[in-house]
Order: structure tokens, then sequence, then C-alpha cells
């Protein structure tokens, strides 16, 4: 439904964003019919939405008294749930161009893992080193969440063959993959999985939940992989294990980012560092959410990928 | 129908590939209701079918006289197509586990110059890298050649979403791949490819097929992967192209193998070497196909993957 009236959407992000946001949001609002009035600068009690990145300039949200929602502009939502101020329905981005980012950067690591294709790029020295890696059908793959960026890596591994295992919070059901949840599940999740791709949301139960004890399950030889958020790994255990049964460690993020330079795991023979961009949010197909989710928001619908507050994503 | 009197297949292989095919043969045989004799040592005159890799024992076919068909061990054919001694049919090996190897082999280099991966694997210097590599959706990829090696990669890489143009001689049609054929066919293929991907078979019309002329089409910062036949380019107009248009090249095939160590593609920066592992024929998968075409034989069928000596693929 058209409403005659500017809908007040408040863009609050960092100064880098907005260009992009800019040109992408009105096409997007268009296409839905809206007629929205976005800007870096409305005072907050006119504010129906709020566009937020968990750093942007909004850290206070009392003030926006008619405010119906708060869109956030990334997957992830840890530091902006727990804003106290926070008392609006809270959204996720779920932006197909992450998504399909996210499975691009897994496919390709998770390849580079399964083919030894380091062992190639390290070795241009002239030595004929001919070996088969086993085809995918032979190496399993757990994936720890089975959220929109979990599932998707799942369906597209299992498309390339591997075997996936899946565990996530809350029991879920996903075509040909093994869908586990539950502490028996972590377990039996990690029991001997070679290749492990860490895409948890991050919460109090999530926080270092590939500790010592079960980095010790998986196989000898095993390749870790985190695009998913820095805390999910305990640090000191995963150096540990890097002695023993673990071969690699690919890593996106970091309990601090950048990574310090004097961090440890750059100089590691064993950890690949990535400066956090295994995927991203994108302007373009961000703007198509988020203009979908005010015009549900206009329709009186519920909102989509609203977090629930209680279980913190 | 099942044979009552024995059928007589010769094996002519390495030695090397004697154990895993002994043990998978007589299984698959089994499987498809026949009782065959297989072994590396029958009178000629006695043998029914010939299991042959082109570098096995047996180079002079003219001894086999009650021969039906010879069964090739690898994709390759062009060095035993051209043995003038075999007047017999001979059928290439299309084995599933080959052409899955080849196409995680294909999508993990693929994904890895995509991904831009060589620049972290390299660059674990500290130094925070944060830049976004495009979506698959927006990086075309070029396959020359879709039999059934180029035409499984082109269906794996479209399922991945980069716009997929394949070239083969005779037309295609292979759905969401743009398929192109003839001279016009290959110019469109190349001009402003951003992955190139060498599947085709080596006849006399393919060798250097990527010559100075074709390479100058590929758009500026290119990609080249090899897994088909070393001759299918040019080596040295490659290494003027190494220094113009091309990023990069991954080789797995040469015109001689192994690389000799002196060779400038183990040195040169812009050029990974693999080597000759994109796949290979597995025992276990490749013993069903010669068993179902032995089966063919038997019952008067026509056999599957038939070469047609006057194309030589």
């Amino acid at each position: 439904m058209t409403k005659n009236t500017p809908i007040c959407a408040l863009f609050s992000a960092g100064d880098a964003a907005w260009p992009d946001y800019a040109a992408a949001l009105p096409p997007a609002f268009a296409a839905q019919g809206l007629t929205v009035d976005v800007s870096r600068d409305h005072a907050p009690e006119t504010v129906d939405y709020i566009i937020a990145a968990p750093n942007g300039p909004v850290q206070d949200f009392a003030p926006f008294t008619r405010c119906k929602a708060v869109l956030n502009l990334w997957a992830g939502v840890e530091d902006i749930a727990t804003n106290k101020t926070l008392t609006q329905p809270l959204a996720r981005m779920v932006d197909p161009g992450l998504t399909d980012g996210m499975v691009e950067w897994v496919v390709g690591h998770t390849m580079r893992h399964h083919l030894g294709i380091d062992d190639h790029i390290h070795g241009q020295d002239g030595i004929w080193r001919a070996a088969f890696p086993p085809l995918a059908q032979e190496r399993p793959v757990t994936i720890l969440g089975l959220g929109a960026l979990g599932a998707a890596c799942a369906k597209m591994l299992t498309a390339l063959n591997f075997p996936v295992t899946g565990w996530s919070r809350s029991q879920k059901d996903i075509v040909n993959v093994t869908c586990l949840s539950g502490n028996d599940g972590l377990r039996d999740a990690l029991t001997d999985a070679e290749i492990v791709v860490l895409l948890l949301p991050l919460t109090d139960a999530t926080t270092n939940i590939l500790n010592a004890e079960k980095l010790a399950l998986l196989v000898d030889g095993a390749f870790i992989i985190n695009p998913g958020r820095g805390p999910l790994i305990d640090d000191v255990a995963l150096l540990k294990a890097l002695d023993r049964n673990v071969a690699h460690a690919t890593l996106d993020v970091f309990r601090t980012e950048p990574l310090p330079k004097s961090h440890a795991f750059w100089d590691h023979p064993k950890i690949t560092v990535t400066p956090h961009i295994a995927s991203t949010t994108r302007a373009s197909t961000a703007a198509l959410c988020i203009a979908e989710n005010i015009r549900r928001g206009e329709d009186g619908l519920p909102f989509m990928h609203l977090v629930d507050r209680s279980k913190g994503y």
C-alpha cells in the first residue's frame, strides 16, 4: 500500500557506507511502492525506521519514541542486540549478496584445503609432487551454525559431493545434510570431522565453543575455517591444537580487528589470516531487504528476520 | 545375458595400476552378470577385449584378431587414437570419479583466483588488506571444451553463480551456459573472458589454440586454468601474455611431464604448476564403466563413449 506522507528513515552507519546506500535505497523503496525520506539527519521523535550499523552514530535508541523497527545493516547483531536502550523490534540483515559471497568464500577455502592447494603454491621449486587428493565424497565437512549463511554453505558443499554434517542450537532439517543439535549432537558433529566451518552467531553459549576439549575430537589433520566470529574459538587452545591434530586454520574474524601486527596468528605457518573479507553486505542487494521490511511494517505484516532478544540472535 | 564361456580380457597398463584394477574389476563384472578372465597375460588371438592405457605394453594391436573393442583407461586418447595398428573400436574412459575430481580441481582453482586467495597466502605479514572480491555473478568464466569434463565443470560453476560461456567444436546445448562453436564463437568466447578453463581434447586443430592472438582477447587481469592438455597453449605466447594482460596461469599439464626442474614455468611468479593431478581415473569407478561396455559388447549393443577416429576424440 502506498503512503501519502513520506516515511521517515534514519540512516545510522559509518560515513563510508552512505554514498552506496544513498544510491541504492531510493529505487528499492520505489519498487515497493514506498515514499521514504531517508537521511542521516532526522529529529529522533520523527523517525519511523532506523537503518543501523551496530557501530553507527546512534547508540542511544531511547529518544526514538515512534520508531517501528531497527533494521540492522549487518548479519551479526551481538553488538546491538545487547544495547539496553533498544526496545524496538530489531531485524537482522539477510542480504542475498552477503549470503552468496559467504558461500563463495567458504567453498573456495574448503576446496583449497580439500585439494591441498597450498602445497603447490608454496612448492614451486621444480619438484613434481604427484599425489591425488581424495574425492569430496570421501571428505566429511561439519558446519557449526545452520542459519541463513550456514544453511546456504551446507547446500552448496552438498552439491559438490561433500558429506555435510550441520549443527545448530535448534534442530534443523536440510536435504542431504545430517542435521544435529544439542550437546551430544555437537560432540557427534565434531568427532572425526575433517573440515570444520564456523558460522554460529556469537552469544554467551557460543563463545569459545571450539575449546580444547572440542578441538581434540577432530580427525588428525583437520582443517578449521572460521568466517563467523572470532570468539567462537579459544585462541590459546587452537594454538595448542595446531601442534597436535589440527593441520591448518583459516581465520577471517578475530577478537581484535584489524588483527594486531604482533599477533601470533600472522606468523604461524598453520594459520591463514584473511582480513574479515569472507563476505560483506552489499548496498545494492541489502537495500532490497530493507525496503521489503519497511513495506511489511507499513502493511502491518510481521517483519522478516526478527532477532529473538532472549537468544541474542 | 550371462555367458557360459569366460570372456577373455587383457589388461595392458603400467604395473602400478594393476593391483587396484585386479581388485575392482571382478566385482564390477559380476554386477553385470559377466564371467571375465581378466589378466595381464593372454595370447593375442584369444583376447576379446583390451583394457588399455595409451602407454601400456600393447602398442601393436594387429595380432588381436578377435578383439571386439579397446577400452581406454584414460579420458585422453590422442596417444592411442593415432596408433595405425589399432583397427578395433576404441572407447574413451568416462569415469564418474574422474569427472568429479576434475570438477573439484576446477572449482577449487577458479575460486582461488576469483577470491584472490594467493594474496593472503603470500601476505601473512601483519598487513590487514581488507578488499572484497566481486561476487561470482560478476565474474565471467569461459570453458573451452564441452565434453564430459567441460560440461560437468560448466554446470557446477553455473550453480556457483558464475556466468559461464562454453566453446566446443560442435555446437552444444547446456542449461544456463552460453554455448558457442566455430571460429567466430571462439573469438566471442575469449573476448573479455576473466577466467578461462581449458578442457579440450588434443588434436591438430586444438594444438596451440590459445596462441598470442587469442590470449590478447582476454580481459586485463585474466586467469588461465589448464587441466586439459599442455599443447593447447602456445607456451612462448603465454609467457609474453603474462607480462601484458594475463594475471596468472595455473597449469596442470605440460608438453613434457614431469615438467623439467629447469623449466621457466616453475620459477615464474604468475604461474602455478600442479603435477598433473587435476584428476585421475579411479579404479573403483572406472571398473564400472569397463564392465558396462563389455556387457554392451556381449549383448550386441553399441559401445558407450566410442572415439570418432576421423576427429581424433
